[in-house]
């Protein structure tokens, strides 16, 4: 096969963008930073909202909206919350035509809104837990724009809660950063994330802890895939999310907010995909089995609509290609390139003897199958490649994981994969050292890989990466 | 039953802002004209959102997504377009904690950045039609806001499409009127709209024609529900959307463009509710049956869970209220404001004679149902109900409709509902008279009701009302 892109080894970044060129998955838009999510991308987006938005659901959360556009004031009562987000603000200062009197800002996170709004609607301990989530665009303006990874506006989800006790938010900080992000990140993208806690110079702004999913892509960076935090009582006490308590008393909630976005498209990319292009995990694959009509013939084109329908109704996610006048060599290539999971070339040579060839995306395997077969060999192959896309993910992040006991190993060993050390050996001055050097600490575990309490606690493991 | 809201005929705006505020629907957000949406509104809006979103894709329209911020230059590119969104424009000086060399817009719709897109993408015929659809948020600066119907920042769907030649746009703006929107409107919303062309005068800002579908509030108003475009060449050359035709020479595609909002949740009430609060039809209810606990007792709560299931297994959005510690009076009248179309009541008393009691939220009725029934005849209710409030709906627009022969009469008519009258009878300064009155040309149909290919046809058929 021609090369269609540049390889991998020879220039990651670069392949990363012909990818999402040629797969037609996104672009820049005029604005810096900005971009536009093509159909074949955000066909993948849809589905992991979908999946998504089950899970969240299932942990109780109700979606809502609110408004993109927030007073400068509110952003600065708390005052980590401004400190970290002045510098990547958008100001609108006109509108109908006239200067406004206050200056608004294009929301780069909602805490400050909801806060207001929760303070409003929560009255009594019978009000909490009050669960809340929204789907939505927001702004941070990027000085080194990188589509999908880090852009101007991005969309995402954004849950925020408010809880009687310290407890309660903590369980439901960890209910989300478990049974939403990792099962969905694991069961559904195929991405071994290592799961932890950031520390303190990585917490998001206004946090008491935030928790993090780390997924490693193709170069052995990091890329944050979401994360959950506990914000202590910073917001409610800034917004006055007060309730009175089952003895009547005046206390403060305890609020929690998690946020994964557009950049997991990202993720999803440089994680799974190949010198070939994308592969696109079955389970989140808009397009599972794509039918490809090889040429004319005798009972081609009925035998591939009768497939397609017989793959959907087994529930598989089908797709027809009988663009007979485009050259089959090229609608190969870009099938590879999009990522389809499954293809099934339908051509009048194969039909003849009662077969069509079902082509895997992972191995490049091509195999003759007979027609009354075809919808449980796309089953199988779809149940198996998922699973190894998982396997083959999980085998290199462990293979590119040094246990390493000093900063400067740790360093070294960022240059091609992640470093795996004592907290204690890092600490505050080694951190300082590390990002220096581009190398941050993407999380803490625990020995036996649990998520902890804090960063106090003894025996922490520390990994530290590059990261995107 | 206390009074809960002000009634329609004493204030029936009053009403409308009450019943939101009691329904818990959405509420005013900070910055003047914006709007919260709350999980109970919400809720609605999504089930619009899916049953418009599987509608928009029959009619083989893709999803992507195009940036929030537009340069202002895009905007001046076409003439009309940019004179009718200028006065309502929120501009966007200041990013990263700069002024920004040109200032950028938020987009108030997309016509002109996906237009840059579509000539990007767009080479040949075979790449027509390019049939694309967005879900976002749109700002357009309100000086005079009403939640849900006129807010600085909406929710909605634009579709954007371009075609080989004139006849293919203008069938396909008229499919997602008939097929998408109407579809929609009339069979989950059971709104009987009326559905019809625009005059010149209340054109979209840049269009050749402009397909409408108005909806009759409870006040006799109009709610304009839909918009479809035939944009001719006007974006196209703006844009150069330009194609190699079959023959090899270079054309100028036809684009289209159509769009609904969240101020289809604000007609869905002021069409439906009434003085108790809302009435949710069945098909679009994010909760079709409330089961209310009445008071703890044998049996009452697995009955109750049991129901549910059964319920939910029979394909009913099924909720369970099982909150004994309120009071079951405060429960049911917040069960009316929210409009759940069937409650079903379940208490000690009851079901020792093996019953629940059903009540319908239209008629009010209240009828005892052995538990075995329960399922059918709630899918009896829903359906009925359905149609029920299709029918009222109908009768109301009918009855509230006047055949009139002069712009005079018209005007007196439009102070209690819509005038009918011979468009040659209106003309242009007719039309500017009913304006300055206050009454719009809503739209034109044929006299057997059908939509017009142009204002000039022979006998149509004006209606004129004041609209919100």
């Amino acid at each position: 096969m021609a090369r269609v892109l540049t390889p991998r080894a020879e220039d990651f970044p670069r392949w990363y963008q012909d990818l999402i060129a040629k797969a037609e998955l996104a672009d820049n838009g005029p604005v810096r930073g900005t971009m536009v999510i093509r159909p074949a991308g955000y066909a993948i987006w849809e589905r992991m909202q979908s999946e998504m938005d089950t899970r969240i659901k299932t942990a109780g959360a109700q979606n809502a909206y609110f408004p993109l556009f927030i007073p400068e004031s509110y952003l600065r009562r708390e005052a980590q919350h401004v400190e970290g987000f002045a510098p990547e603000l958008a100001v609108v200062t006109h509108g109908g035509g006239k200067q406004l009197a206050e200056p608004v800002v294009v929301r780069p996170t909602s805490e400050t809104v909801i806060g207001e709004f929760m303070a409003k609607w929560v009255d009594s301990y019978r009000d909490l837990p009050l669960l809340l989530n929204q789907w939505a665009n927001v702004v941070r303006w990027e000085l080194r724009p990188r589509v999908l990874l880090r852009t101007t506006e991005f969309l995402w989800q954004e849950g925020h809660t408010a809880h009687v006790d310290e407890a309660d938010a903590r369980e439901y900080a960890r209910r989300i950063l478990h049974e939403v992000y990792e099962d969905f990140m694991v069961s559904v993208l195929a991405m071994p994330v290592l799961v932890g806690r950031k520390t303190a110079r990585e917490r998001f702004a206004g946090a008491t802890s935030t928790y993090t999913l780390e997924g490693m892509m193709g170069d052995g960076k990091a890329l944050q895939m979401g994360t959950s935090h506990e914000l202590g009582q910073n917001f409610a006490r800034a917004f006055d999310i007060a309730f009175s308590g089952a003895s009547g008393s005046r206390e403060m909630a305890w609020t929690t907010s998690w946020g994964s976005s557009t950049r997991m498209l990202g993720g999803l990319i440089m994680c799974h995909g190949d010198d070939n292009g994308l592969r696109v995990p079955p389970n989140v694959a808009p397009v599972q089995a794509y039918l490809m009509v090889v040429k004319e013939g005798d009972g081609v084109a009925t035998t591939a609509a009768k497939l397609r329908d017989e793959l959907r109704a087994a529930g598989v996610r089908a797709a027809l290609d009988d663009r007979v006048d485009t050259a089959f060599g090229r609608r190969a290539v870009d099938a590879e390139l999009k990522g389809y999971p499954v293809r099934v070339e339908i051509g009048p040579r194969d039909l003849a003897a009662g077969n069509v060839v079902l082509v895997r995306r992972l191995d490049g395997s091509k195999t003759p199958t007979p027609i009354g077969e075809v919808a449980s060999a796309v089953a199988a192959a779809l149940e198996a490649d998922q699973q190894s896309l998982y396997d083959a993910a999980l085998a290199s992040r462990l293979e590119r994981t040094v246990e390493v006991s000093t900063v400067e190993e740790a360093i070294e060993a960022a240059a091609t994969g992640w470093a795996k050390m004592p907290w204690a050996a890092v600490g505050a001055h080694g951190e300082a050292q590390a990002n220096a050097e581009g190398v941050t600490v993407r999380c803490l575990t625990r020995a036996d890989g649990s998520v902890p309490d804090s960063e106090e606690e003894p025996d922490l493991v520390a990994y530290l990466a590059r990261a995107y």
